[in-house]
């Protein structure tokens, strides 16, 4: 990788100054957050607000503009008016700033003559100054490790997954699902309308980083295509690289343009270019942790052949219809297997010993402890799902939820077939409170979590699918 | 419709008899579950719990046998093993009893010869005895309105929706779903192994039961299609009937047989004879509460040209596509609308006015309304998506949420366009909590209410197609 492309130091500043801090803390100032947020996340370096007035935010003294800082200025957060832009960069050239990104928006996306022009002469002159661009109109750049951050409560605990996001809101949102899933951020990178360093030189950048294993992004639009599919080939043959391709209808494409004016593209070109250079294609944020979850907690996958245990009739069978649509095959229960599964329960009335399996109503830990461990030893299946029904049908069940859940959380150890389990159907607030709890407990001590039989069987498919081909092409 | 056809008279029983009631409370005892049930959702009517062991339970003397009670028995609910199942019957038909509901599980979902046979043996029996069969292997009956009720904390209210479940289980979760939402039911009937009375009977009922005008149903599968399909066909054109057909891989049809004992069928045939049929076919628990939800609340439709309003770029470009993807039309705004809407904003930097339209950020509840007016004013709209992403970028935004939600409850009487509200992005558990709050607030003030706009877009694409489809038939 050449120095041009080793974007390393974006996340090493030692100071950074942030413009267009108010001190009116009667209003939402988003420089002021910006300050706010970076000394919670633990930043080590210096941070320098700057606004005309002066005067001190979060004890720290702001300076009327970059020439007052006495210091070396790395990285500059822009988050003043667009019409001011020009004369922050200019500013900035004088006092050896190596990044600037604009929170800032009025430019491209407007979809004005004037909106282009000035993000070409804010590029050209920054690029002219040695300085480089992210964004603008972009949240920029969160690294847990250094303490870079650009929302509130941002985790400080660092992970294995990165993140480019040409939208700031969806990075967002990705994050805040991400974290109560128990997944972690290596960096998140919310570029906006990448007039300056775009998808490409971030995901050449994760590719590379060492830090990164798993690569995710919600992209609206890429400026160079054959350079981007060439990127993506590179990084999909060392990483896992899972794309939301947003705008990809032809209002969605509409849509994009006005807000990150970007070319979204046709939908069906975009499907297979991105299947051709080998990345996962997924439809919602929440599938994009759907997978990088499987992908980061689970080491590697023999198969598509899962055997499902649940409880529950009718549920049992949407588990099954749920498993075949999305691909997985459920192999039927061996006939000695049935038995030593039947020689556990006193009844088997009201269950089902075939896969998948409804062993409703399950009294002791040790029955669903038994019940598990026999279908691991079975060589026919490749992984389990575990799911749990919280709603009730003639009385409270809460008890039975937890005891289910200890039960899977003491297979942890017992057992040497993945488990994925499902929590679902929580539907009155005792059982959504309920939930939360129960999630965090099976997330904590290392297991992937899924809302539904749905998601998590899409999600394992499209895991399998990735090593299947993985190893294929290693071969 | 004949006597025979009207089931009346199975939602007003003067008395129940409850077999397999026990007084040990130490342990789970569904018959038990089941008294309290009744009592608790305030039935009128008699209600004797049955041991051969006699006590008492929740202030009821528990006779030793049906022959002990000294009144009329009109229903009986069994809950005592299948080996009991045939005496009980012959016991029942001493009494002039009318219809016995089988918790009891244990007959052909079995799979096994014995099983088969004993069901035989109770439905002939009874029927003999002018007795009526509902299950056996169900959870039975739910009417508010007299009381009736198999589940804990049912609500009292009653609605206009009515739902056959062939699954116990799923009839609760359905209902569940459906209270979190403001939906309420006429008659909820779980059916089970339909050994006598079954989904084409229900079906055919509720089609002529003046309080349902709704029709869902769960079903797995039916005991002879060529009638269901005829009643389907009467039913569907006095009322929507949404149904979902489950064990429709098959996988899912194997495990619909060892269920409830169901021939489920090929799911291509089944999806192509209940379009004819002009049934409403869905996917999911979820999406029957979805669209019942729509059709409960909205009157009727004018088409599918929906304008979609909210805040964030990412999420709106994501609108864009769900709402396309789902069938929906999104009609560009004209000339004079933009500007009207430009009117209300200071500047248009960092929002989009086009449609779906990115207002963010929204200081004052004036501005949501007069937009939402300016909309709904104009004639190229239908139907309006607001949307409310929970998730902030820098700071809380659960003020910026809460006036949100507040304006658009002010908008109620203020336009008359169908408003559909999308809540969408609580993620935090703080979010989790707000959303549950705002989510009553809304559907106590009549709204329908939507997680994603996925979802929203869907149901109401299937809301429109139906209305044209009746529309055109009535013609």
């Amino acid at each position: 990788m050449s120095d041009e492309q080793n974007l390393e130091y974006l996340f090493h500043p030692q100071s950074i100054a942030v413009a267009g801090v108010s001190t009116d803390s009667t209003k939402i100032n988003v420089g002021r957050r910006y300050v706010h947020n970076l000394l919670d996340c633990g930043f080590k370096g210096k941070v320098y607000p700057i606004n005309p007035n002066g005067g001190e935010v979060d004890g720290l003294k702001i300076f009327p503009s970059i020439q007052d800082i006495p210091d070396k200025v790395d990285h500059v957060v822009s988050a003043i008016p667009a019409r001011y832009a020009l004369q922050l960069v200019k500013d900035c050239a004088t006092r050896g700033v190596k990044a600037i990104q604009f929170f800032t928006a009025g430019f491209s996306e407007m979809g004005t003559d004037e909106g282009r022009q000035l993000e070409l002469d804010v590029v050209n002159t920054a690029r002219r100054n040695g300085i480089r661009v992210i964004g603008p109109n972009c949240m920029g750049l969160y690294c847990p490790r250094t303490g870079l951050s650009f929302g509130l409560n941002f985790p400080k605990q660092s992970g294995s997954v990165g993140l480019i996001a040409q939208s700031g809101g969806n990075s967002i949102c990705c994050l805040r699902e991400a974290t109560t899933r128990g997944v972690y951020f290596s960096k998140v990178i919310s570029y906006g309308n990448a007039a300056d360093l775009n998808e490409s030189d971030f995901l050449e950048y994760l590719a590379y980083d060492s830090e990164t294993e798993i690569i995710t992004a919600y992209i609206e639009g890429v400026r160079d295509i054959s350079r981007f599919i060439a990127v993506l080939k590179n990084a999909a043959r060392v990483k896992p690289v899972i794309i939301l391709k947003a705008g990809a209808t032809e209002i969605g494409s509409r849509t994009a343009a006005s807000h990150t004016g970007a070319m979204a593209g046709s939908s069906r070109i975009w499907a297979s270019l991105l299947r051709q250079a080998g990345a996962i294609q997924v439809d919602s944020l929440e599938e994009i942790i759907d997978i990088a979850l499987l992908l980061s907690r689970i080491p590697y996958s023999h198969g598509k052949n899962i055997a499902v245990i649940g409880a529950g009739g009718g549920v049992t069978v949407q588990a099954a219809d749920d498993c075949s649509k999305a691909g997985l095959d459920l192999p039927a229960v061996p006939a000695q297997v049935k038995q030593r599964l039947k020689d556990i329960y006193i009844t088997d009335v009201g269950r089902i010993f075939e896969n998948p399996l409804d062993i409703e109503p399950v009294a002791k830990s040790e029955t669903i402890i038994t019940t598990a461990k026999v279908i691991a030893e079975c060589d026919r299946f490749d992984m389990l799902i575990m799911h749990v029904v919280f709603e009730s049908g003639v009385a409270d069940r809460s008890n039975t939820v937890r005891l289910y859940i200890d039960s899977i959380l003491d297979l942890k150890d017992k057992i040497d077939k993945p488990v994925v389990v499902v929590l679902h159907y929580y539907i009155t607030d005792e059982n959504k409170l309920l939930a939360l709890e129960m999630y965090k407990r099976l997330y904590e001590a290392g297991f992937a979590v899924y809302p539904s039989v749905r998601r998590a069987a899409s999600a394992i498919n499209k895991f399998v699918q990735y090593h299947q081909r993985h190893r294929t092409s290693e071969s």
